[in-house]
Parts: C-alpha cells; sequence; structure tokens
C-alpha cells in the first residue's frame, strides 16, 4: 500500500508531518510513503528514509488562498502533486493538514467523485464523553444540500463506521433541532423521511446538546450546519479551558491545587481531542483523502495515516462505490 | 407598569416562579404582578401580596404538548391566558419558563405580528467570557428563514442591544462559516449583501468558533443553525463540566483540590449561565413576550422579569415598530 502526504500543509509543517510520518512507518510495515514539499526542508526532519520517499515540490498552497484557484493555478504545490499522485494510480489514499477548501477542490477536480455520488461529504471522527466517537458528515464539502445528499451521507458513514470503525450495525441519527419526527426545517423533515425507508439503522432525530453523549455511531446534517456545529463545540470547549485555566492560576491556593490535579485535566483535555481518532475523511471520492487537522502535531498527523491505511485495507471506497451502485439501480 | 406570569410554566413551576416574582416585586416598585395557575399551588408559595395578584386558571399546558395545538385548544391554560391579558391590553408584557413552541405560538397568535414584521425571532443574550454577553437571534421562531428575515433580525437586535442592554452602535455580525464575504450557503451570502447596505454597524461574518469571546453585540442567523448552535454550546458546557466533575471526585487527592477550588468552580459555571442576562425574547411582536429558560430558578425568573421591564421602561416594542416603517418605505 503506498499512502501519499503533503508535506508543507498545517501550521507546524513540515518537522510535524515527517516526524508522523517516520512514527507510522515504524508501524505499519506494509505501507510506504511518498512526501511531497521541499526536498530541503523535509530531509531537516527526515531522519530515516526506510519506505518513505520525498517528492520535491516548488509551490505550497496557503491557508488564504482562496481554494479553487489556487488548486488550479498552482499546479506544482505539493498538495496538487499528492492528489495527482492519487488519480495516477500511484498512490492508494493521500493525506494533508494544509487549506480544507483547497484539499476538498483537489479531492473534486483531481482525485474525481465516484460515479453517482452527487456531493462528497467531509467527516470527521468527533469525540464523546464515554470515549467511543461518533462520525460526523457532512462538515462542509456541501453547504447548500438535498434531502438526497443527506441520505447518501448516511450510507457512506455507515460503511465506515462498520469497515473502520468496527461497529456493528451503527445508530444513524439526524442532526434536528427536536427529537420528534415533525420537528425541523424543510431539509431535515424530508431528510427524516427518506432515512426512515432506507436500508440503515435509523434512530431518528439527534439534537445537537446530545452530541457529545454517544447517542449516535453516526450523524448526518447539511454540510453548513454541521460546519457551524463542529466549531461551536470547538469554541466551546477553547473558552472553557482557557477560562479553567485562568481560575487554576488565579491565587497561590489554586494553583497549589492545580498542582495536584494537573495530570487528570490534561487527560481530560486529551479525551476531547478528536485528533486522536485521525482526521476527517471526504467520502464519495475515487481514493481515499484524508484532512488532518491544521494544528496536527506528529502523533495527530501519525493518526490520520493509521486511519488512511485502516480505509484502503479494508476498501471502504470499494463499498461506497458497490453501495452507490445498489443504491441508484 | 403591569406584567403578566405565567405561573405554571416550567421545571421548579409554581414555587421558583412565584419565589421570582416576589423578590421582583421589592426592587421594581412602579411595576405590578399578576399570576397566571391554579391559586391554591400558587398560594402555597406566596408570602407577601404586595403588587401581585392571581388569576385562578384552570388548565396547564405541558412540555410535551404539540404548540399549536395546545394554544388553540387549551384556552383555560395559565398560558394562553397570560397572552390574552397581553393582547387585551391590561398587561405590557408577560414571561413564561413553559413550553418554548407554545410560547411562541401564543405570541404569535394571540399577541400578534407588528404589520411588516414578517417573522418573529426569538433572541437570548448568550455568555461571553469577558461577562459582557451578545445577543443572538432567531434561536429557532422561524426555521425556514430568508435573507430579509435576517436583516429585520438585525434592525430587532440592535434596537434591544442600543435600548435594553445600552450599548452605543451595537456591533452586528452574520454567523457563518468562513469571515470572508464570499464565505457560507446561500442564505448567509444573500444576507450579507443586505446587511452591508444596511443601518447597522454590520462588523462581517462571525464563526461559531468565536461566539463565546465577545466579538459581536448582536449576531443574527437563521432559526435552524441558531437553534442548534445555542445546543452544541449548552451541550458542550455540560459535557465537559460533568467530565470536570468527575475528574474531581476520581480521588482522594483530588477530592481534597476540588475542596480549595470549589468556589471559583463555581464562579466559572455561573459566568456560563445565561440566565443572569435574563430569558429569551420574543422580538417583532405587537408586546414583548419573554421566554424564561425551563430550568429557571427564581433567581432567572427575576432577571427575566427585570429584562422585561427594562424592555417595556425603553419601549423596545415601540422603536421596532418605528423602525419597520421606516424601513418599508
Amino acid at each position: 500500500m503506498k499512502i501519499a502526504i503533503d508535506a508543507m500543509g498545517g501550521d507546524h509543517a513540515p518537522r510535524e508531518i515527517v516526524r508522523g510520518v517516520e512514527k507510522a512507518a515504524k508501524d505499519f510495515t506494509d505501507a510506504a510513503f511518498t512526501l511531497y514539499g521541499n526536498e530541503k526542508d523535509i530531509q531537516q526532519y527526515l531522519t530515516s528514509h526506510e519506505r518513505i520517499e520525498i517528492v520535491h515540490t516548488t509551490e505550497v498552497i496557503g491557508a488564504d488562498d482562496e481554494p479553487v484557484r489556487a488548486v488550479r493555478r498552482k499546479k506544482e504545490a505539493s498538495m496538487v502533486k499528492m492528489a495527482q499522485a492519487v488519480a495516477d494510480g500511484q498512490a492508494d489514499a493521500c493525506i494533508s493538514a494544509g487549506n480544507t477548501g483547497a484539499l476538498m477542490a483537489s479531492g473534486l477536480f483531481i482525485v474525481g467523485r465516484i460515479k453517482g455520488v452527487e456531493r462528497p461529504a467531509l467527516a470527521p471522527t468527533l469525540p464523546t464523553i464515554d470515549g467511543k466517537g461518533f462520525v460526523m458528515l457532512d462538515l462542509g464539502a456541501n453547504v447548500d444540500a438535498k434531502p438526497e445528499h443527506l441520505l447518501q451521507y448516511a450510507y457512506m458513514g455507515k460503511i465506515y463506521a462498520e469497515n473502520v470503525r468496527k461497529i456493528e450495525n451503527p445508530r444513524v441519527a439526524l442532526l434536528n433541532i427536536g427529537s420528534e419526527q415533525n420537528k425541523g426545517n424543510d431539509l431535515t423533515k424530508k431528510t427524516y423521511d427518506l432515512l426512515k425507508k432506507a436500508n440503515v439503522n435509523f434512530t431518528g432525530n439527534i439534537e445537537a446538546r446530545e452530541l457529545l453523549e454517544g447517542h449516535a455511531d453516526v450523524v448526518v446534517t447539511d454540510g453548513f450546519t454541521g460546519n457551524v456545529v463542529l466549531k461551536a463545540i470547538e469554541g466551546t470547549a477553547a473558552s472553557l479551558f482557557s477560562m479553567l485555566k485562568k481560575t487554576m492560576t488565579k491565587s497561590v491556593k489554586n494553583k497549589l491545587a492545580a498542582g495536584i490535579i494537573k495530570g487528570d485535566l490534561l487527560e481530560l483535555k486529551d479525551q476531547m481531542d478528536y485528533t486522536e481518532y485521525g482526521g476527517a475523511c471526504l467520502f464519495g471520492l475515487e481514493s481515499p483523502v484524508i484532512k488532518a487537522h491544521g494544528s496536527s502535531n506528529a502523533n495527530a498527523v501519525y493518526h490520520a495515516i493509521r486511519q488512511a491505511f485502516d480505509i484502503v485495507k479494508n476498501d471502504v471506497t470499494g463499498t461506497i462505490k458497490a453501495n452507490i451502485t445498489e443504491q441508484n439501480g
């Protein structure tokens, strides 16, 4: 198996990307890795070359680049070259921690959609308080979604949950503003009707309040709502941890108490760190494309690689293709 | 000034409602209060009758009642009678901690819309880490909103922020999935264009991640997204506090540390308690209708009353009416 990696994407590239790949190369001995990026910068951090090769690239897509334009114009960018390798069959999956919009555009225009998939979906695995996590999609690939798109998300999320997360008969829920069937806007009402008839274990509506409580294995929503909810969860957690930190350091006695429980509090913070579950998958493309978090450290990169490895090994893309053919025909 | 209160709505009714009203009656000496509900149940908790009267009602709308049907059929319900008092001019504002949907239906069908307001909006004041808070609307009165509705929300939110929260030239932002103008779905893109030309201090898009950081005084969004975001914030905060509690009690040494900082942690929790800012206002109705949180204690009821008092005293409804007339022509 060959995995292509954008060495220049993310806040801590290339250092943390290279370190994550080296760690993965040690564990996944039947995989080989190609790093796309500035060779000199990459070599600076690379200590082993076993099953790791470098393809030198001369351009980089930045966080502020306009996604579609950047992918079209920066033909020599590390991300574009990485996606091209997958499209050409030189790699089985690709990973980037760079510009999310540009990676979605690379997936759509370079890697290509599976025939029959109307809209690809961005799907991270989010944390729950029981530590099991759930797959949520779409988180922003498609901001004006139709009920039929959400139905396909449900199938793709189910296939991922079954094959990679090894969950039997995964519970699929619809993000909505109430638990009853008649709740919601036009989109969720119509989607509810489709999901009720679909060949998934549909458990009904789920409210944003319960998301972290582990009541569902797959949650479907439109890309606008999904993106807003993800950021609301992240922002609330970040605000609370920052307030907590302030509380812990505001007096000598608090600092003393903080010293006692510091380890456990860091563990709590880690529990909310969803990079442990890997990156966000772009489902519905001809090959797996993984978006690692922009702030990824070596460990997060490692987990994104493990995820790509599992997706390829369990043929998630092939299963999605077969399912789409079955649904459409 | 006369304020009508549904004594039977909310998880702790009528006890906490009655206690909140008694507290308010002491502080707001130029207001009189009418409690709608079961007289015997109310009397059980009422210790003073100064400027507090009771109107006995025989029905109650429950949390699980279908809102529109309940309002239409339960003509003798405390909530319906309360709204009727406002519609009849016997009261200047009304407050309920009961069924949110039923209160919105009571507002729409009994109190009535301001002419020219297409859709009323539900607007709570949410907490920020700097303790100042911001008004967000709509939080669920209108789930399939159009750009023109969001424009009206901006004007109504601005008027509330200026007149009740006493913020000069309040910053109005649009909840969106990116900070740039071209970001978002069809609704937010069109709304952005309207807000840019509107007579409000429009500061552009705000992401859900930054909501609690205090970058805006008024945030507009459609009722579906707003409701989901509110619940995501509430749910994340609740999950984190529950995890924190578990951490604090998991060992003897942690319990010891928790003992030292308990007071400060409770203060932190209070800071996130937005009932301190009052309830959620229903803007766009002929008279002020306030939704107090379902779990309201006496203190939350008191703050909702203070808010109703300020809204009436500063003639928010009259100012909205004048503004709508101006906008429409």
